[in-house]
């Protein structure tokens, strides 16, 4: 009744932005990831039958939180899909996802959590299945289950059977590298969930969103099938800008950049200019995440370290899915 | 067969953004601005007969390029109107308008150009008629023509027969103040033409953008008659930032923004949460400016003036319509 899992985050090239159904977690777009090698989580889960209830440690402190109740719901749907209602675990988790850099360490938690619990209880689910309990911890998390480069499609069954991940193309496949660009840190006015629950309510620019995703996603994954690396990094630039111009026709407005990420989304396109195909992604909030091929990694890292707001810079590879320890 | 106008620029609380028609210059939408008192275009129209062409001095000296020709076809128009081809005028311009400061001079020179020149001609223009022809040398020129509060309507009919700007409020209904924030000169990558060109073709937003625009337009025209500062404000902003979301979703996309523009926008929203009412709204370029109350002056210019990338601060009042000398 103990596993241990080890997930990776990823980063989404093609935005997941909306949901069509908060409990479920299913979303209102398919959305597309790579999954990176730097940036993880190992999570062991241990289900004993003297304990009460669960006992979570993230980075070996105890969690009492909200964190503790988003995990010990989570198990719920375990122990009524096992029938082992009662049964409670200790979780213990390590969390190498630097958040500074503004990642989600709920894409990586979730995907691990989710697969040491399913090993623990021995459940033999397919990769298919995990990814759908995956998605109900945290919607990107359904993405960490694989490696390499990542659809989660969206589905249309209103009960979420039909929207899980699949690969579109494993890690070996392409070397590209992801810098993570680290800002001077302030607070964020708006939180993701909220942004995107405000976003899909009341923008005006959500339609033409929705509109704009079928024909991105199909060319980003021609794209990298053939390895077209201008192809991908044009159309993941030019996705993020979309995403980050509908919290601008929400009500009231909102925005997730700063001037300082603004600076570097400056570097990346004088970049370009100079010869150097590099492209930015943004998610929801001001840090800026860099692609780039390998060949170029010297001269792109020196730029972004240089430029005005950046406090670090860390590098990441196309990494690997869920594995077990 | 002489005649001196002077003509104030504005700023649009509502965007104009977008051509149904290239040539007669009739706009997508209706739009609205406020005129400003410290930025204007005098402009002397001297009709000669012993002239063989055209002649345009701006600030004393001689022109020849492209604004010569935008000129000289300009005053074919009213030849063509007052049935006297072949005579050709002396056109002396002084400029009082920062272009530093993002502000178009072809607002107030294209008003202050079709000013003078129908007096000059005595032809005897109502102002409507006198907005439609300005209209016609630069979209934004027609509000120009009146003071205080102006509508461009955009008018249905395909002639432009009914797209020409009305008064909303006269300029000493209410004191607000406009200030120009210069910031760190750099060159443009888009013009203003192009890219509300490439926006009308190509963004995923510009139906949402126009399906937004009626109701903001009654709802700021009601807060402009109630002298309701924060109605206007918040509407004025937030529809500035849905034009410029609008370039995000363009193909391919494109920002008028720099990290300087966001510094200042965020200088704003700082300047709203101390209790200060302020409000930012950006044309098609970097500058912003800042509209805000007369009592709260000294603290608005001098946040303004501490913040990061800002070489200078003008400030306006709301202006006059055309006068002639």
């Amino acid at each position: 009744m103990r596993a241990t899992a080890k997930a990776h985050t990823n980063i989404a090239l093609i935005k997941y932005w909306g949901k069509r159904n908060e409990e479920l977690i299913l979303p209102t777009n398919s959305s597309l990831s790579v999954t990176l090698d730097g940036f993880y989580t190992r999570t062991t889960v241990h289900f004993k039958n003297e304990l009460q209830k669960d006992v979570f440690t993230l980075n070996d402190k105890v969690i009492k939180d909200i964190a503790y109740e988003r995990v010990t719901n989570y198990l719920e749907l375990f122990r009524n899909y096992a029938n082992k209602q009662g049964l409670y675990a200790e979780v213990n988790s390590i969390n190498k996802v630097p958040t500074a850099a503004g990642f989600a360490s709920s894409a990586s938690g979730f995907a691990a959590l989710a697969a040491a619990t399913a090993q623990a209880l021995k459940l033999d689910l397919s990769e298919q299945e995990l990814s759908k309990f995956t998605r109900q911890g945290s919607g990107s998390a359904c993405r960490s289950i694989y490696g390499g480069f990542v659809e989660w499609q969206k589905g249309q069954a209103n009960d979420g059977s039909d929207s899980y991940a699949i690969q579109i193309a494993p890690q070996d496949h392409w070397d590209i590298r992801v810098a993570a660009v680290v800002l001077t840190a302030k607070e964020k006015d708006v939180s993701s969930r909220v942004g995107m629950k405000r976003t899909v309510d009341t923008s005006v620019f959500y339609d033409g969103w929705l509109d704009s995703l079928p024909a991105d996603l199909e060319a980003i994954k021609e794209g990298i099938v053939a390895k077209d690396f201008e192809k991908v990094g044009s159309i993941a630039e030019a996705n993020c800008l979309k995403m980050h111009a509908t919290t601008l026709g929400a009500v009231p407005p909102f925005t997730y950049w700063q001037d300082t990420t603004m600076t570097v989304m400056q570097t990346v396109q004088s970049l370009r200019k100079s010869g150097f195909p590099a492209y930015f992604t943004i998610d929801a909030g001001p840090n800026v995440k860099v692609l780039y091929l390998p060949k170029d990694e010297q001269e792109v890292l020196k730029k972004l370290r240089q430029t005005d707001g950046v406090t670090d810079v860390i590098v990441s590879k196309v990494g690997e899915g869920i594995s077990y320890v």
